[in-house]
């Protein structure tokens, strides 16, 4: 019995219908998306073989899950890439790369792969969103993250995209943001209903006001203190999944866990995630049956303290990738059917040696 | 909207008749208490400037409080200061600076502030809460520390008035509690009904003794296992502040957060709280709107054993003091009033460059 | 009053009639155990020592227990020691050892000492699970552990028998069980409902295919999670104790906690027990008033990368064995029967010299 499942289109239509699938073996699709230009910092571009680096084909691979590997997009930088409004950062090589991701998530979306993205920074969601909401126009998201990347380019304070992804993707900001070059082919695809954010801590005055005004579902760490990552899990599917069930993209920055865990990041923030409350976060998602694409970003190796640092960071991110696909604290990630049965007599010939 | 809050005396009065103050911009007295001579320890005394040199009062500003800095009060070593009983240290000096504390901290309540007082050793809480009670007569307080703090001289074993303060402040306990010189000036102002534990795990057998005795209620660390740190701090609202409302002195030693976060401190515990309970204990006290003076203690930049442990220990209680005013997780410490919204024609000049 | 209890035989035969000890004071036998031939690694027969260096004697001593040491058994390897079915490593050393061991654990209890045997590798609880049950049949099994230690000669991967004792000692699975050179003593003597197991995270198929088909009650840490550890030692007490009350045997592996606390041990797994998780299970434990004997396994002194690590961990298991015989957190370890009141007038003589 393998424990991977596959849907895609399949889930896609099974779920308007309140389906949920029956188990099969996963067929994922991994896309490496080296986007570093929606941030500062050096290294994030490394991100991608990083976690190969880490194991993440093979671990996938012995969970039983086909793995179609992409290989890593080429993302070329826009020449003349100006700043946009004298402050948001490289917005024609965002908008670029981000395109070329959602065509490619939305190709192996469509081809009935769920879709593992691995970054890069967190704007490639803009492209990863989009993509597999081409294909599951229901989906919805759950955005694990120190931060709520929410900010408009109005709002925006660092001018990095990668706090800003959200704005360009819900309906309901569309007045509020302003269209950036290189942006034109984005239509935004979600409802503040659609997404729930977990783990946040570190949240913009103008990024609250959105949350409370647009009242988007969010549990901060205060949250999770409070009612303890189970509840947060159950509220979370009651959100998304209450009336029905739907295709999930979970959205998972690395910089959610707790620094001591996850220090190759570019804006770690104390108080995160413990690595119990990420398993069980990726266990909990996993056992819906309705995970349809998944990003990983922000391990940047250039920031870990040392080799170690950085080895602990992109094990982590595998490790939720690998628990999103069927790996468990338990053991029940591969098939046993019978335990075998002792064919010949007792091997004892060597039992008189034995003195005390 | 700001969310700081001032009451003092205000509050003191109000708190009598059971009202919650309207939420009014913060006044902040800061008092720096460099008092060592409740312990045995090297550097202790520093612990002022290693919290102002990690920010503190920039900290507090940027949450919207008005900072009074009293400074650092100028501690004299009384000469001549033999031990009490071949074994009590230093009753004159400590028994001087908690007088000259104690009109410190009077002042400022009476002058409208909540008074933050950064020590400096855990005996300055003689100082600090008997000028807190002085103008607040029913003040109630929550005392954060891995250690009860309430030998009497008499069940001391080390000697160290560090771990006495609460035996002189309960006025159960007179009858058990010699007068030491240097402590005329000393009346015990608070009940054993007036006084909540939390963080609890290295408890000498006389204080257990007078904990259970005089019905003082503590959550122990493994009570804090046991319920979960938010139905303790229900539990600790509903001893303090079941009956009426009243203001709050919260007296933090450091030492209650695990040696791991906590390492520059002088006697450390291992299974302490961890920093997501520590900010969780001081959200909550700020959300009853009576918080009214906080003592931070037994920061040692001395016993680091690196910067970056000196640092880290520092920062976190700068945390604890921000978070008991104002600062949240959940972004909401600034005021935020309304989206800008995209007022020009979209700047779409460049979209042209953009080819895939 | 001193919070230790003896029991052994008296408890033994007071379980079945349901009787709970009065307490008395403990009387501990102290067992090394420096068996390493159950894994591969060299330095875990060195635990024995790493155990005693660490104060272990005198922290039993300190809590009120009366300590018999047995010293640390003198395990013979056997010579020509062949692989099982070129596989199982060390049948007749480690069945060998086991019974000598399971011999000493067997006096020890019947000479009416709870017994604490300190390892030394896993593979040891064959003999003192044995040797308590032949003073105590109806005993309850507490294995905290992240491995469940349940392959069978025909399941294992490794070949180490640490990974193997129980599959020897559950009744139900004798026909599965090859006989091994050396275990010809060996009887099984659990069934599979006298188990239970907290803090798995690391199953093997086989052995997921074993807890599930045998239906023994574990708590994985994704249980621990989502339970907490109080509802988990509540339910691992009504399944071991529901009926009636009985001697309890704590199995525990250091590897239980999470590698940052207790790194010098054979096979770390992430996602470990916490301190104070730990500490709990065994304030838990010592509360029925039913422990009768503690194995603590799995320390390596060769394997922490420094100094610090080797005694974190090696204090960290003294602290587990110290609570399983009433070390708390609350400070109840000794008594305490009055306060002391001051005899003399106060003495003031030097207060004049205090001036402000």
């Amino acid at each position: 019995m393998a424990l991977c499942r596959s849907f895609a289109r399949l889930l896609c239509k099974q779920a308007d219908a309140g389906l949920q699938l029956t188990k099969q073996a996963h067929s994922v699709a991994l896309v490496g998306a080296p986007l570093s230009r929606g941030q500062k910092r050096r290294g994030v571009d490394h991100g991608p073989a990083t976690l190969r680096a880490a194991g993440l084909v093979e671990r996938l691979a012995g969970l039983g899950c086909q793995v179609y590997d992409f290989g890593d997009l080429n993302f070329t930088q826009v020449p003349n890439d100006e700043l946009y409004n004298n402050l948001v950062l490289y917005p024609r090589s965002v908008g670029l790369a981000s395109q070329v991701l959602a065509d490619t998530v939305s190709r192996a979306v469509a081809a009935g792969h769920s879709c593992v993205t691995i970054g890069g920074d967190h704007s490639l969601a803009l492209g990863s969103v989009s993509g597999h909401a081409r294909q599951c126009p229901h989906v919805g998201v759950i955005w694990v993250d120190a931060h709520a990347d929410i900010n408009t380019p109005l709002t925006t304070q660092s001018g990095s995209l990668h706090g800003q992804p959200l704005s360009f993707l819900l309906r309901e900001l569309q007045d509020k943001v302003p269209q950036l070059p290189g942006f034109s082919w984005l239509k935004p695809c979600l409802s503040a209903s659609d997404i729930v954010y977990i783990g946040l801590r570190d949240v913009d005055p103008a990024e609250y006001y959105i949350l409370k005004n647009y009242d988007i579902q969010y549990f901060s760490m205060r949250d999770i203190d409070r009612l303890g990552i189970q509840k947060v899990m159950e509220r979370t599917f009651e959100q998304l999944m209450g009336r029905r069930q739907r295709p999930i993209h979970l959205s998972f920055d690395i910089d959610a866990f707790d620094p001591s865990l996850a220090p190759a990041t570019g804006t770690p923030v104390l108080g995160g995630l413990t690595y119990r409350e990420g398993m069980y976060i990726a266990e909990e998602i996993h056992n819906t049956g309705m995970l349809s694409a998944v990003d990983m970003v922000e391990v940047n190796p250039l920031l870990g303290a040392s080799q170690e640092e950085v080895n602990a960071t992109a094990s982590l991110a595998v490790d939720v990738i690998a628990t999103c696909f069927g790996q468990t604290r338990e053991g029940a990630h591969t098939a046993f059917d019978e335990l075998p049965t002792p064919s010949s007599p007792d091997e004892s010939d060597s039992e008189e040696q034995v003195r005390i």
